[in-house]
């Protein structure tokens, strides 16, 4: 699909995140089944009623741009999750898998934080100030997990796994 | 290859961003002929610099801990590089697309930050402090482009694609 304006390619922003969020739906329980750590499983498990709820926000925004709620493919995300599905067969100890999935978990979360700053401020330009805040929203609580998910490899899994 | 301990995932992530930081070299060019404001051109030619020592310093790193300098498939950096690129060709306004590079190049300053991040807590926790002081140097490189980059999108190249 051509992208004339900056409305193009602003919803064309927000089926991207929309794809990856759907996508990173699916991949939490896998990831989350496999850590033995309490606090991760948790930390992962929590992320994923989050994510339910960035869907839905999404589908919010799409409706106060007068659009239908759609997403286009979204090679970062397929890369993203790609290769930490990748390490994850390769890594033959518990402990050490573990340390690699708080990494990956990072790196999904840090390709949302970018998409959401990028949108956040595309949305104010255009004027869907209403759109703006939901998506901040968005963007505070990925920003809050990722911190979350430091501390923890910092305090906890990556000195189990050395 | 099998990873069975922290050393290992540690050397395969310094692998995994070795090649992320080279493909980013080959893109960086590129994505600066394709733009005509010349804050954004300059600062994605001063990052393709930058990403120039990035690349002798892991080269470092694998020094200090006794290994070749090699690269592994770097499935996320393929895919945000990738998109980015499909993205260019798709959009027919010039003040759209630049909108659009800015975005992208953010995406990838956010996947060196996640993964110097890591590595650099890996590096500390595996006792290598060196290490951990030289990616620690580049991940506050990488933040600093970020910051650059959002303030020139806010103040600049939205407003013109707007």
């Amino acid at each position: 699909m051509p992208m004339k304006s900056m409305d193009d390619l602003f919803l064309h922003g927000l089926q991207d995140i929309y794809t990856a969020e759907k996508r990173i739906l699916q991949s939490l329980p896998t990831m989350a089944q496999s850590v033995g750590t309490n606090e991760l499983k948790q930390a992962l498990e929590q992320h994923r009623d989050e994510t339910q709820q960035h869907v839905r926000r999404l589908e919010e925004v799409f409706k106060m741009i007068g659009e239908k709620p759609k997403g286009v493919e979204c090679k970062a995300i397929d890369g993203i999750i790609g290769e930490a599905q990748q390490e994850m067969k390769e890594i033959e100890d518990d402990a050490v898998c573990e340390a690699a999935i708080i990494a990956s978990a990072q790196a999904v979360e840090h390709y949302e934080i970018t998409r959401y700053g990028t949108l956040t401020a595309w949305a104010k330009q255009l004027g869907h100030t209403d759109a703006a805040n939901l998506l901040h929203e968005t963007l505070e609580e990925e920003k809050h997990t990722d911190e979350l998910l430091t501390k923890l490899a910092k305090e906890k899994i990556n000195r189990a796994a050395a």
